[in-house]
């Protein structure tokens, strides 16, 4: 993961928002090279999913919509995570990352421990235990320590485990339901009214507009909506790099189909089997995707099932894709509160003879994290690796094999030497004509082999090199892989069509 | 303009957001074809701007920023617009689209009228004022009626000023500043430490990253930073459909220049150029942009000059892009209130000998918007034409002259009847190979008459269809171009080459 984080930054994939300020807690900037590998991977998405696809139609709501919205979807009652104060050091922690546990000595209750969250945390417990046993001088054995989440301790119970920020029990409060939509009020009047919300989800600013896309769009059920665009929620405690941020950008597609008990289960799985292997055509192994099954009693009372496809990232495996069988919850939420009907009459199904014909769609929501993709891309690609240097010793490389299609630059045009201007001219020539078509990167400084490396650190796929032979003797180019390190001579007139066949 | 709205909405370009909760003043949504348009004018000005040169690099920040950069940025004291208060009615006015005049009879002032500014108000005011002497039964002639902005009003006439919402003197305020930016609490402590603001700019999200940006990518000056993004602005009084929305994109270029005197004058000339002739490139004719340069005494202490390329909406001549000479105000700030130097180290004047090689760039900064130039993209192109029907009787059409880089679908696939099997899949092949590359539309229903009316009225530049000579004779389609009507014969295998070279 340090590797990663250190990459990001030294080459411009991300940087810390605000840095020179000193960094602003859970938001991030997208560098020259981390804007270019952000933007490929919505792009692809777009392309596979909407363009690629008849029964999908794009969309693009605004971020601020009308505050009922979220009062409708059940935002503004219930969007919380519970949030528990610490009064002595004004910290405050999220009650499902911390853990307590009593320490218990033959039997005997004699204090409390308590830490946050992460790998180790039962070792850095049973420390305290002993640490608090000596301290109180009590003899006998200390039995094994029990972790629980801070949201299960009873209420006798607060006032006795201790603050990870001081150590000493007693000012931690009980927890609370903090909501993590960011508030700001709109128009020129101050008062309530004004209140509106950042959108949590980009769902919501689907389901307000879905009439006006069945209205106007030539859509006829089973179809989908998909929007790409960003999602505020004010985490208690961002972490994990750019996993959990404040600010992040979602692709959520919800995909409309009838009410019929038995059309749900073929499309919850047609849609996850489609979303992990969309994941393996971007080159990210099928062996650290996993499914998620949520089980039925912590579903949501309209849920008919949810699963979370996994990713093996550098800190655990974690959702990255959640999908999900929503019934027709939203779309009635916002009958109810708008009063417009939510309606869809399916012509084909009239036709049929089939009842229902007017009804409330049930949805299917495949929701994915720009940047949790971003991380999962960048962790699968990621590679240190040893290939052969010019003079064919083994050195050291980073590299990341990226999908061609993900790839900030497709290829890279280096001319052998910057001092020959005929051939820096002809370099040049293929540059220009390349890059009308894709990102292309030019290169003239330092040896060969170092531009060879430092394309690989940012997983350009190919390297096309225009030497001397090429002006003086055969007029083609020497097209260097970045993954195998093979390279192969091809006529420079062949150079567009032999990437476009490697770049689809 | 009405004609514009009506089929933005009809054909699924832009919806107001929120509709069925009444609409959200200063909200919009982008449509299936909305959306399609607008990351095209992304795309194109990304590849033109970004990959097409090789001085200007991409970033992506994130909208809520450290609140001090708006600090450092003057935003937080001066982001602002004069508002005026009618304490009777509750309503609020922009004191700067508010105007009143005195009403003269004979050289006495008998009282005064307002109105809001639109295209006639001068005659609504010497219509109030015909009425106001009227009802005071005041004998003479009435002078002409003078308008002045409520911003101009001595102390002395708020009093006498009738508000526009009542009618009647008394209920005006004073006008005071309202600060346009939208505020919201970041964190889960929600005091005022907590204050954080959505960014009303991309620009300074450029310059609070500028130092990441040098460090890490390569860049010598003169270089440039680009970025699209989502801004936020408070407006008092939304208007004109989407030019003056709450919530909007942007697409800025920071282009970091020398100090030197001579150097400026030269990089802004440049841009504005490039920025116009960028604008031709797409379709826009030039007889509708203008250049409003920004008088000397207009101009804030810090800036050398700043020219606003105008286009002719609907609703008369308005800021399209504006192109802005910063001189180092934004850098110097930052520097000043981080404490960090935004200095750059210049190698290739050292090496020239030529002082100073340590300095704060300055910056030219071509500012454009996403939704303004979607409004003039669809102005230039929106037209009602006559064309001849299969009958070859002229038959009214609307047509959306959309540039092919811009239009939302490249091509529209036909099959010329839909109960031939082997005529059907044909078109559907060659459907399945072009959407590999572009996005194309598949049509089937209706007479081919009115399916080509349907693609002219979203811009599709070509239809394609496949009829009973294609499978029984030549193997090839015609291809109807949306401007001319004309009709060309191209072989099946040719039609993807015949496609690339029109739509680069």
């Amino acid at each position: 993961m340090e590797a990663l984080v250190t990459l990001c930054k030294r080459r411009g994939f991300i940087f810390q928002s605000s840095e020179i300020y000193g960094g602003y807690a859970g938001f991030f900037d997208f560098g020259p090279l981390g804007v270019e590998l952000k933007r490929n991977l919505k792009d692809v998405w777009w392309q596979d999913l909407v363009h690629g696809r008849d029964d999908v139609v794009g969309l693009d709501s605004s971020i601020i919509m009308h505050p009922e919205i979220w009062r409708a979807s059940g935002h503004v009652g219930g969007f919380s995570d519970p949030m528990v104060d610490c009064k002595e050091s004004k910290k405050r922690y999220r009650a499902d990352q911390l853990f307590f546990a009593p320490v218990r000595v033959d039997g005997e209750t004699i204090g409390y421990v308590s830490v946050e969250e992460k790998d180790g945390m039962e070792a850095e417990a049973t420390e305290k235990a002993q640490t608090l046993k000596r301290k109180l001088s009590v003899q006998g054995e200390l039995e094994p320590v029990v972790l629980r989440e801070y949201t299960e301790a009873r209420e006798d119970e607060y006032a006795l485990i201790p603050s990870p920020a001081t150590g000493k029990p007693g000012s931690l409060m009980a927890p609370r339901q903090f909501n993590l939509m960011f508030e700001t009020k709109v128009g020129p009047l101050a008062d309530a009214s004004a209140v509106a919300y950042l959108r949590p989800e980009t769902a919501q600013g689907i389901f307000q507009s879905y009439k006006n896309v069945v209205d106007t769009g030539r859509v006829k059920i089973p179809f989908g909506i998909a929007q790409v665009g960003k999602a505020f929620r004010n985490e208690i405690t961002p972490r994990n790099f750019i996993f959990r941020s404040r600010e992040f950008e979602q692709m959520e597609l919800e995909y409309f189909i009838d009410p019929d008990e038995e059309t749900w289960p073929a499309a919850y799985r047609y849609w996850i089997d489609w979303c992990k292997n969309w994941l393996v055509s971007l080159g990210i192994p099928a062996s650290m995707v996993g499914e998620d099954v949520h089980p039925a009693e912590k579903l949501s009372h309209y849920s008919k099932g949810t699963t979370d496809l996994t990713f093996e990232f550098p800190f655990g495996r974690q959702e990255l894709w959640g999908i999900a069988c929503r019934g027709d919850f939203d779309l009635s939420q916002h009958q109810k509160h708008s009063g417009k009907s939510m309606e869809f009459f399916d012509e084909m199904r009239k036709q049929a003879g089939k009842e229902p014909f007017r009804y409330i769609p049930h949805v299917i929501e495949p929701s994915l994290g720009v940047d949790r993709l971003f991380l999962a891309v960048l962790t699968a690609a990621y590679q240190e690796d040893s290939v052969p240097n010019e003079k064919g010793e083994p050195e050291k490389r980073t590299v990341l094999r990226l999908h061609p299609r993900l790839a900030p630059f497709k290829a890279a045009v280096f001319p052998l030497v910057k001092n020959k201007p005929e051939l820096v001219e002809k370099a040049r020539g293929l540059y220009e004509s390349l890059r009308r078509r894709w990102n292309i990167d030019w290169d003239v400084a330092g040896a060969i082999g170092r531009r060879y490396r430092r394309q690989d650190e940012i997983g350009t796929p190919f390297g096309i090199t225009v030497d001397f032979e090429t002006i003086e003797k055969d007029g083609a180019v020497t097209i260097r892989d970045r993954d195998t390190t093979q390279q192969e001579r091809i006529p420079l007139e062949g150079v567009e069509a032999w990437l476009a066949e490697r770049l689809r």
